[in-house]
Formats: structure tokens, sequence, C-alpha cells
């Protein structure tokens, strides 16, 4: 028996904004498990602004993605065969061979997946997954949040920002502030969200519109975008301020180095702390992290908005739009 | 009785590099001690770089300097009146009110001068003092050294910069490396301080040279400058790095902000910890300090080095000196 699957490869290296024609999708035969393998049809598969970074011919803390094969990112399905005794048929797994609708992965690189009542499984992408797992070690361990804080984060529309908006509501923060790209975004990180104040970073200066949300200034900024953002909140981070360097999706496009902050002597006489961070150094983490998060996610004390587009065809029109801003939340493509 | 002695004034607020109109030296009577205050024959005054900032009209952690009022900087001296039972006449004392030939000063601002054989009074203010405390403090805690280390530290034939690349050598650091701004410096930091290499950045790029000396990376960076060292320091970072955020010389004279470092997104992907900080909220440290830097100070490990201009007319032109890279070490006024 031969089975097919299909794919998607990165076709060539994105200049900027990547376009369409840097992806295609393949169809290819699916080997067998081999022995501690697994094979899973992939259900849901994760698109993420990181990706971006990985498509560039750059040494990073990940190897670069290389032109004709395919691309890598979180998947969540369920295993169709089983060549190994941890993992067995029918068991539902998340694992990091997504951009495919077949994935032959070894049953060590796979974990089990949340399943909790009443939410979707590609919760296990998002807000039960690396993004919010991203939102919770930044927010409680990089930034060392503590009740009465003043958080504002950037990208708060996004999978990571807002779930750290509304756990730092959850933990007594004192004012939640986010910044996103669209009217609409502003609209719902304070309706359904519970976001103290929003603005639209795109209707003026960041650190004006930042002044006028929190005139007595925040403890913890929480980046996700850098650039401008970043900058504002240097201005506005009170003594002993945090500042989580999560991402900096601004910055992903640039085809040049663009300045930075030129404000950052500030940190000297506000002995801010920033540290960056990246999500898997913070495993230990998971097990409070699913049953606190998962636990407010099934009561509905937090939300979780997903844009979910349909067959890996759309993968690549999927990325390209996390990256120009068309998404709430975490951006799925279901297969 | 009336007593007199001289003092600088702000005549003006420097634009850019200060010029010697900005200060103004005047005579005037000295009151006596009044209840708990004492009266100081200040021996030695201290010129330091944070100083600039306080000549601005800005807001920061200390208030400005008003014009025709006193400067303020450290100072040792001897006791001549004491209205005190805390300190007694004939004590050294390291005080707050510099710039002065005598102060009069509450006694409970006023701390013990460290008495070591052999070693100057002024060190108080130098490898002993402020800038000693703000190296140890800087490396040790805020930067996390630890044995094994590769340190490369800016400004490094400063007071503060001298102290932290010796602390390293002897702490186990398996490289350090320093920046200074002329030949001289730079011969004397390999020659006589034991640095393992040292570059002049006036020479090239900071980021080749700092390549060329430490081709595997860097632990630790200890920013005495900010601007091209920050950046070259971002990029020669190893994972897990960290940046004591200790002052930005490089900046201080700009009339407009300059740019920041275009790779601070470099942060993330080595989860870099950039710390800002300043020495007083150290102080917990200074009894290890004062023991651990005086004892190899007094049988002549650690070398400090001073440069001591005579008389409180040289002032002035010791600060401009010190903000232009005159000096070599510590910079002392002998009053």
């Amino acid at each position: 028996m031969t089975r097919t699957a299909r794919h998607v490869n990165l076709a060539s290296r994105p200049i900027g904004v990547p376009l369409p024609e840097n992806f295609e999708v393949v169809e290819a035969e699916v080997p067998s498990a081999e022995d501690g393998e697994v094979v899973v049809a992939n259900r849901f598969m994760s698109v993420d602004p990181y990706m971006r970074g990985r498509m560039n011919d750059v040494k990073s803390y990940v190897p670069p993605f290389q032109i004709g094969q395919p691309l890598e990112g979180g998947a969540v399905g369920e295993v169709i065969e089983s060549n190994s005794a941890e993992v067995a048929v029918g068991d539902f797994v998340v694992h990091g061979l997504g951009w495919r609708e077949m994935a032959v992965v070894p049953a060590a690189l796979t974990q089990p997946a949340a399943q909790v009542e009443g939410v979707s499984l590609s919760a296990n992408l998002g807000v039960l997954g690396m993004p919010g797992m991203t939102a919770y070690a930044g927010l409680l361990d990089v930034a060392s949040f503590v009740e009465g804080d003043a958080v504002f984060v950037s990208g708060a529309a996004g999978a990571v920002g807002s779930l750290v908006g509304q756990l730092a509501k959850l933990k007594g923060a004192s004012l939640v502030v986010g910044s996103a790209g669209s009217d609409d975004k502003v609209a719902w990180l304070t309706e359904e969200l519970g976001f103290d104040v929003a603005f639209n970073y795109k209707a003026g200066p960041v650190a004006k519109q930042l002044f006028a949300a929190a005139p007595e200034g925040i403890d913890v900024y929480f980046d996700n975008v850098g650039g401008d953002h970043l900058q504002a909140a240097l201005h506005a981070l009170k003594v002993h301020g945090r500042v989580a360097l999560c991402g900096a999706i601004s910055m992903y496009n640039n085809t040049e180095p663009a300045p930075g902050p030129n404000n950052l002597s500030l940190a000297i006489g506000k002995r801010l702390n920033m540290r960056g961070f990246i999500v898997s150094d913070h495993v230990d983490m998971r097990a409070d992290f699913i049953r606190e998060v998962g636990g407010w996610l099934a009561d509905g004390t937090i939300k979780a908005e997903e844009t979910v587009m349909s067959g890996i065809e759309s993968a690549g029109d999927a990325f390209i739009g996390l990256l120009t801003g068309a998404n709430t939340g975490k951006m799925i493509v279901e297969l």
C-alpha cells in the first residue's frame, strides 16, 4: 500500500513580506512508521511569526529552513499508525511537524494533546499550546509580574498578547493596556477580553497613546513587536520596571536593520530589567500552565479567539496574513 | 569668627560638551555646625560622568543641578567641627558635598572613610568608593558573573572599568577584554592591569575589534558607554549572556537622541538579560567590597590609577577632561 499526502515546501526565500510564490504545495508518499515512530494525521497546524526568521539564511538559535524542503511548525493530530509502545493508535498528540497533512514523527518528540471539554483540539496550538505557554512564562517568570503591576502588552490581539492581558487582569494587575493594529481589534480587547485600555498604534504615535493610557507609567512591558513600541515603553516604565522581550514582529520583514530605541540609557537610572526569552526554556511550568489556563478556558473566564483557514493550500496565505495583521488571536490552518 | 571657603557653582547649563564658562568658583561664608551637623574640610573631591546628566534640566532619578547653585559630588575630608555625638573632630569621612573646600553636612549623611595602610585617602572616591562599588556590584550581582565567563568591559581605563576587568580576572574569568580611547590606555590595560586583550575603539569599528578579541563570543558585557559598543556587544554575546547597563558616556553630550542598537532583537533568541543599575541600590554589598577589594589593594594585587588635578579652580577643567577622555583611572581634584 502506498499512501500519499500533501505538504508545503519553501519554494524561495522571501525578501521583506513573504509572497505566495515563496510557498509550494507538493504531494508525496508517506512512509510507514519505523521503530519508535508514529504516523500522525494532522488535524490542525500552527502558523507563527517566529517562522519568518527561519526563512532567512542566517544563523540563529534554530537552523534556517532550506529551499525545496518542507516547512515545519506546530501541529496537533490523531495517531493512525504506531511503532512505539508509548503512543497508541487513536491518541491525539502535539508535535513539531506541521505544514503537512501527515507526519512521521519519533514518538519521543510528541506530547499528549490537552483535551478540555468544550474546547477545540486546536487550542493545543494556541492558548493551551506554545503561544499560551509563552504568555504564561513571559509574564509570570520572565517579567516577574506581581499583583498591582501596571502592564502594557503590544501585539495584544495576537495569540500571545491576548492571553498576556487576560492573565494579568486575573492575577491582579492594577492596569492592563494593549496595542493592536485595527479599531476592531482594539474594541475586542476592551469589550471582550477585559483590557482596561487599548489603542490602535496606526492611529497616532505610540508614545503619545501609551502616555494617555497609562499617565502614571507601567511596571511591565511585554514586547511582541519591538521598534517604536519598545521605545515608548522604555519611556513609560517606572523605576524597577521589567521588559519581557518576546518578539519583534515590526522588524521581521525589514530588509535592513532598523535603528533601535534611542532612549535605552533610561534603563540605567530606572534600573530596568530587560530579558529576552524563548518558551522552550520554560517547560517546567507546563503542568501549572495547563491546569490553570485550562481551567479558566473551560469555565469561560479566559477567551481565546482563533482565525482558522481551511486546507493546506491556504497555509502560505495564512502566514502572509499573520505578518500583515489579518488575524485576531491565534492563526490556524485546519487540515 | 567668620570663616570663608570656595565652592563651584553651575554658572550655565552646558549644551553638548561642557565649557569652562559653565562653571564659576565663588567664595562664601561657611556657617557653624548646627545640631546633628559636622563641618568637613574636604581633602579630595570626586569628578564623575553621571554629573553631566544632572546639568540638564530634565527629570531623572536625581533632581537637576540649579543654575547659580553649588554642584555636588563625592568628597572625603577631615571633620574640623562637630555638633553630633556620632562623629568626632579629627575623623575622616566620605560624604556627598564635594565641589567645595568646606562642607556643612548632617552627620547621618557621612560615612567613615576606609583607611587602608599605604593607600591614599582619595581611594575612598575611587577604587574603595562609589566607582569601585559600582564595578563590584555591577559585575558580581547585576551581571551575575560566574567563574569561566568571558567578560567585555567598555570604558575600561576609567575608574569603574579598570576595576571590573581586574575583578573579573581575579574571580576566574576565561577572558577579559577592554576597550579604551587611546593606545596608551590600551597598553596600560594589558601590561599593568592584566587584561587579556584590549583595543582602541577609535582605531576601527568596535564590532570588528571585539570579534578579533573574542571570536568565540562573550558571556558578560559591562557597559559604560552605550552606542556602538552596546551594538557590538549584543552581537558578540552568547546564549544566556548578561549585560550590566552602567553608563552611556558616549551619549551624555549628545544634543539629540542617538539611535539605539539596531540588533536588540538578538536578545530574544539568545535569551539575554540586560539590567540597568545604580550603585546606591547595592549598599548591602559594601562590607564585603571593602574587605575584599581593600585587601587586594593593600597587597598590590589590584592597581588603581588616579588622575589628580590640584585646587578647586581646576574642577571645571577636570570635569571637561573626564568627558573627553583626558583621564586614566579615577578623576580627582585635590583641595
